[in-house]
C-alpha cells in the first residue's frame, strides 16, 4: 500500500464477509456494498478522526439538514484491478478538487485531503478482494457528505458527515441508449447549482426522467434554461457530437458538471489527432446535421457509463435515428481509457494513481 | 377533536413530557421538537399504517437516496392556540395540495389526505399543550418526506418515509431586515424545482445567502436566472413591494412558490380595499421608486416570517434605505391576518380549521 500519510483511522473490522454471496457476473449498479464504510464527522468547526468500520445504517435525526435542505454532495469513482492484481484510481485528485467544489457551494466545510485520498485508499486496500480483474470489473466509489445538524430553520448545518461505501459494478447502461432534447424541463440555472455534484441536482431530473421513460427514452440531453437552444449535458454524463469528422462537446459553466471522463476523452482525442471543439452545439445544428447525413455520433461520458453510445434522439416529436459508423470515434476513445484505466496501456498523461 | 376520518394509527405515547423544560419566551427557531412525531412509510407501492410514537433519531442506510439524489420535500404549517384554549390551523388544504405537488415533480408518492390532515389532526390533538395562547407563540409543523430506499443509483427510490415533527416558535426573524438584490446567484430555473419546496432548493441559497450575510444583509431576494431583471421571491418568503398605493407581487410560475400567506395577503388587501397587482417587478423599477420617493414598502411573507418589513435593499453595491411610512400597509396586513389566525377576528374566508 502506497498510503504514505499520517492520517490516523480508527479501524473496526467486519467479522465475516458478504463477498461470497455476491454473483459478481449479475451486479445491478449501486446496490450491494462492500463490507466496510469509512465515516468522518466534522463538528464544533473541526473533522474528527475517521473510522473504518462494518458497513450499517447509522441514527440520524429527524430534524436533520439534510432532510430538509438537502444539504448534501457525491462523488463517483471508480477503482480498478490489473492483471498483477494491483488496485488502481483514475486521476482520483480530479475528484477530491471537485468534491470540495461542490462543499464550498453547498456551504459545507472542505474535507482534508488526507482524509479524502488516503481514507479511500486505507478502505480500498482493506476492500481489495471486491475489485475483480477483467475488462469492465469495477469497485464503484461513492464519497458524500451530508448535514446531520439538526434544526429546521433553513441555514447550514454545523454538523456534517463524511462517508465513503464501496460498490461492486460492471458498466451502468445496458442496451441501446435513446434521448430526448429538454424542450422544457430542465436541470440547471444560471448562477444555480449545476456545477456541483449537489443531492439536490440529481431528484430534480427523476419526474422529467420518468416522463421520457415513458416515450421509451433512457435519458434528457439538457438544454439551457433560459432559451432551450444550447445542448448542455445528459443526467449522469457529459455529451459529445461528432458532425462529420468533428467532435463537440459544450464548455463547462455554472449549469454543467465538469467531468472527469469528458476532460479525458477530450485529451485522448486530441492525442488521437482527432478535430476536437469546445463550444455549445446548437439544437439547431444537431437537428439539420441529423437531417443531412453529417451527424454521425453522440455518446455520454461519465464515469458510472464510461462511453455511452446514443442511438437515437427526439426532438419536437420528431425521431432521428443516428447511423451506423465504422470507425466510431466513441468505441475509439472507450478503448483509449480503459486501456488506461486497466493499465493495458502505459499511461502517458500520470493518470493512474496504485492504491 | 373534530377529527371524523377512519384512519387508524398506531399511538406508542412517551413517558415522559419535555414541556416543563422548554423556556418558551426565548425560542429559537425550529430546533426544539415535541415529545411526539408522526412516521408513516411507503414501501411495495403502498403507504403503511402510520404510527405516532416518541420523537427520536431513527437508523437508515448510508446509501439512502435521500442522502445522494435529495429527493425530499417539506412542508411549513402553524398551529394557533385561541382564547378558548382551543387549536387552530391555517388553510391546511393548502399545505397538504402543495405538499402532494411537490411530491409529483420529485418524483415521490402522493401522500393521502387522512394520513396528511387527520394524521395531524391525532398528534395535534397529543400536543395540545405545547401550544401556548398568546399573539405571537405558535406551534410551528413541519410534514416531510424523504427517500429511504438504498442504492447508489439516480432513479426514484420505492422507499419513503413520511413525518410530521412539531417545534414551539415564536417568529422566524427578529430585528431589522435587509435584502440584497441577487445580481449573479439564483434559485430556481425555469423548468426546474422552483416551485416545488424541495429540499435542494434550499441548500443551494446557503452559499449565496452567506455572502449576503457577510455584507450585512440578511436575506436575498432572487431575480430570474435568465435575465436577472426580474424580481422573484425570497428565500423562505414571497415579496411584497408598495409603489405609491398600489401593491405588487411577481405571479407564481414554475419558480416561484405558491405561497399560503402570499395568496391570503392578496385577498386581504383586496377585502381592505387596496390597489394589489400581481405581475413581474422589474429591478429597474424598483431602483426608479427608490430613488423618486414612490417605493414605500417592502415586505416578505411566509408562514415562518408572517409579514417581515424589510428596511433597506442593495443593488450593484448602491444601499436603498426604505421609508419610514405611517399607514403600513405591512402592519396593516399583518394585523388583519393574526387576527384570523388567532381567532380575533371574524374568518370571513373560512381559512381557519379547528383540530
Ligand atoms: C451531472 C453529471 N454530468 C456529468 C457527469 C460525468 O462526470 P465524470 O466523468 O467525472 O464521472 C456526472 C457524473 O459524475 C454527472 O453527475
Ligand atoms: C421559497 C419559499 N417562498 C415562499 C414561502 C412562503 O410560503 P408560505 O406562505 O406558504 O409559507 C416559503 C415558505 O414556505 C418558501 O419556502
Amino acid at each position: 500500500m502506497s498510503l504514505k500519510s499520517t492520517l490516523e483511522i480508527d479501524i473496526v473490522k467486519a467479522t465475516t464477509s458478504k463477498i461470497d454471496s455476491v454473483d459478481f457476473e449479475n451486479l445491478l449498479f449501486g446496490n450491494i456494498f462492500t463490507d466496510h464504510m469509512l465515516v468522518c464527522d466534522f463538528k464544533e468547526g473541526a473533522w474528527q478522526k475517521p473510522i473504518i468500520k462494518p458497513y450499517e445504517p447509522f441514527m440520524i435525526d429527524p430534524s436533520a439538514k439534510v432532510f430538509h435542505y438537502g444539504q448534501a454532495i457525491f462523488e463517483g469513482m471508480k477503482a480498478y484491478k490489473d492483471e498483477n492484481d494491483d488496485v488502481w484510481l483514475f486521476r482520483p485528485d480530479e475528484n477530491f478538487t471537485r468534491f470540495n467544489k461542490s462543499a464550498v457551494r453547498m456551504a459545507m466545510p472542505e474535507v482534508p485531503e488526507d482524509i479524502f485520498i488516503d481514507g479511500l485508499k486505507t478502505i480500498l486496500e482493506i476492500e481489495k478482494e471486491w475489485v475483480k480483474k477483467g475488462l469492465g470489473n469495477t469497485l464503484y466509489i461513492r464519497p458524500f457528505m451530508i448535514a446531520i445538524g439538526s434544526g429546521v430553520i433553513a441555514q447550514p448545518s454545523t454538523q456534517y458527515r463524511f462517508m465513503i461505501i464501496l460498490s461492486p459494478a460492471k458498466s451502468y447502461y445496458s442496451g441501446e441508449v435513446k434521448v430526448i432534447i429538454a424542450e422544457h424541463y430542465s436541470r440547471a440555472a444560471n448562477g444555480g447549482i449545476g456545477a456541483a455534484k449537489a443531492a439536490g441536482n440529481y431528484s430534480a431530473q427523476f419526474y422529467p426522467t420518468k416522463l421520457a421513460n415513458a416515450k421509451g427514452f433512457q435519458q434528457i440531453i439538457w438544454t439551457d434554461d433560459a432559451t432551450h437552444t444550447k445542448l448542455e449535458e445528459a443526467g449522469t454524463m457529459n455529451v459529445f457530437f461528432r458532425i462529420n469528422d468533428t467532435l463537440y462537446t459544450a464548455p463547462t459553466s455554472e449549469r454543467i458538471l465538469d467531468g472527469v471522463t469528458r476532460k479525458s476523452l477530450i485529451d485522448l482525442a486530441k492525442r488521437d489527432g482527432l478535430n476536437v471543439e469546445v463550444r455549445s452545439v446548437l439544437v439547431e445544428e444537431l437537428v439539420n446535421a441529423a437531417k443531412d447525413g453529417s451527424l454521425k455520433e453522440i455518446f455520454g461520458a461519465g464515469t458510472a457509463a464510461v462511453v455511452s453510445p446514443i442511438v437515437a434522439f427526439s426532438y419536437q416529436g420528431t425521431e432521428y435515428q443516428l447511423p451506423k459508423v465504422e470507425n466510431s470515434f466513441a468505441q475509439q476513445l472507450k478503448e483509449d481509457l480503459t486501456k488506461i484505466q486497466y493499465k493495458l496501456a502505459e499511461d502517458t498523461f500520470g493518470w493512474t494513481v496504485k492504491v
